[in-house]
């Protein structure tokens, strides 16, 4: 087989390549001065098994098109089978019709890599689990919980808690309390009146515990930062987040920093860039994992 | 019919719906904190033949997303026809391989549409008439010499000469030279030995001629400013430009000030920029033939 990274995760990539001790293979990935994406293909794929590391993470569009144009260059350059590595799917929030007459993006996404000419599909932690079911060539979805139950069991912490930042979360904590042998408590957020400010209501017994605040992704940090504070609120001795994904985008880092969460466990579906990498994060990386499946 | 439009080409749709005497279908085109294109179709399209205009323009990745999930929404809001209008079709250059292993993007853009549903597209001036065979829907392709050639019968030049910039441009060159009444001439360009600066050989009689270059688009100017340099140095009287695509990236704006150019004429199938608006460039619209088309 011949490894291949685009630009979303080439750290990423590099580690795989390393466990997996083989060499990434020659591209150039480049932009024309009008900003049109080159690629081209430095060495003979003819024949091979084919995997392509790109997460659709920040700037999604752009990297979306970088792996499209990437396995059609691949398709036509006769590789075998084409594995889309996709540590990150991105547009996953949009996959189904919140409003009508509205894309479903998830889906969209999910025909394009078909189109362009992916053969199979290896992601994580899925914002929805019904995406699989978007593509008609086999997904393959690994799960993230294994990588931070390793990191939390380590801590030996005592009195912990799993929390899931709304009721859509709670199998997901369940599965990271149960390895931990902890109880759960979710939060059930609420708007009393429209256009009234939500009110966070805790479940469950959160009085002197280690709360760890568990999600798929964290994207701009509202929800589980105001959930932390609820949590101290509550008496919680000290609250830790965890997710796969660390979208992090706008006021994202502002909002850990100023919170009450001690630290946020992530890992590196999405390369974290320099000025987001805060002391409050600790980053697990997800390369054993993928090098295993590949 | 309903007439949409994306963000590349507002002020153009909005030509386009007052020459029809039609409204813009309302919509809301907008970014998620992380980047991602949200979009809302806000009146019903249910049975509706819907144009939506939208060139694939710089930001070229972002307006090709943007398109495609605009034609998802469309197609599950039960859009009966989609038709595309895409005044410049971006990525046309690469239309082959010009090396082995590079992708054929023109081409994977044409399967992304129909994937996303297309039915039809209404385009300007493809770089290569080829193109036209990569979607299996109908493609109109609109010229724009006539509106260039209107505009340069009213200046009533005298001693016009027609240049093509390259060999391949003849043909456009010779369409609007025989509308014009004018020669024609060509410029040969050959790099004499690998890594040596390219020689323009001007072949045609330009002496005391009013030189008009045309080209279907203008990216970073290069070869333009050389060739209008060069054919003053023949002894042009004067040197006109005009391409229906003003793709104008780097360094282009600078190189037509400081060329022999005294006119640059372009159509508004891709909205300059204000930074871009100097006063050696005249725009003329395409507005009516596209109305025309719809
Ligand atoms: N990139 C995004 N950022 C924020 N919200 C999004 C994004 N994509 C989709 N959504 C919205 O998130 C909601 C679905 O999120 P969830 O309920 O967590 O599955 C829908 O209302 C979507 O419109
Ligand atoms: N956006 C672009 N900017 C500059 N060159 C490009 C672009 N896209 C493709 N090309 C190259 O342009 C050449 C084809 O241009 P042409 O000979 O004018 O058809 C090929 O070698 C392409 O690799």
């Amino acid at each position: 087989f011949r490894l291949f990274t685009l630009n979303s995760n080439e750290k990423l990539t590099a580690e795989i390549a390393e466990l997996l001790n083989c060499e990434i293979g020659k591209t150039s990935v480049s932009r024309f001065s009008d900003g049109e994406i080159q690629i081209n293909i430095q060495e003979s794929v003819r024949g091979c098994e084919v995997y392509v590391v790109q997460s659709t993470s920040q700037p999604g569009n752009e990297h979306i098109m970088e792996l499209l144009i990437m396995i059609d260059a691949l398709k036509r350059a006769s590789a075998k089978v084409i594995n889309v590595v996709i540590p990150y799917y991105g547009y996953a929030r949009q996959d189904r019709k919140a409003r009508s007459r509205e894309p479903i993006t998830a889906k969209l996404v999910a025909n394009l890599l078909e189109t362009a000419g992916a053969d199979r599909i290896i992601t994580m932690d899925l914002h929805a689990a019904q995406i699989q079911g978007f593509f008609d060539i086999p997904v393959d979805q690994l799960i993230g919980i294994p990588i931070l139950f390793d990191y939390f069991k380590k801590k030996e912490l005592e009195d912990i808690i799993v929390v899931a930042p709304d009721s859509g979360g709670l199998v997901r904590a369940r599965k990271l309390a149960s390895r931990l042998n902890a109880p759960i408590a979710f939060i059930d957020k609420r708007r009393p009146k429209p256009n009234e400010a939500q009110v966070m209501n805790i479940v469950g017994e959160i009085e002197g515990k280690n709360a760890i605040i568990i999600d798929d992704l964290i994207d701009t940090a509202g929800t589980i930062t105001l959930a932390a504070n609820a949590l101290v609120g509550k008496g919680a001795k000290t609250v830790y987040a965890c997710c796969t994904h660390p979208v992090l985008s706008g006021p994202a880092i502002g909002r850990i920093e100023g919170s009450a969460i001690k630290e946020l466990v992530i890992t590196n579906t999405i390369e974290l860039p320099k000025e987001k990498q805060i002391d409050k994060i600790t980053t697990l990386s997800v390369a054993p994992l993928l090098a295993d499946a590949i």
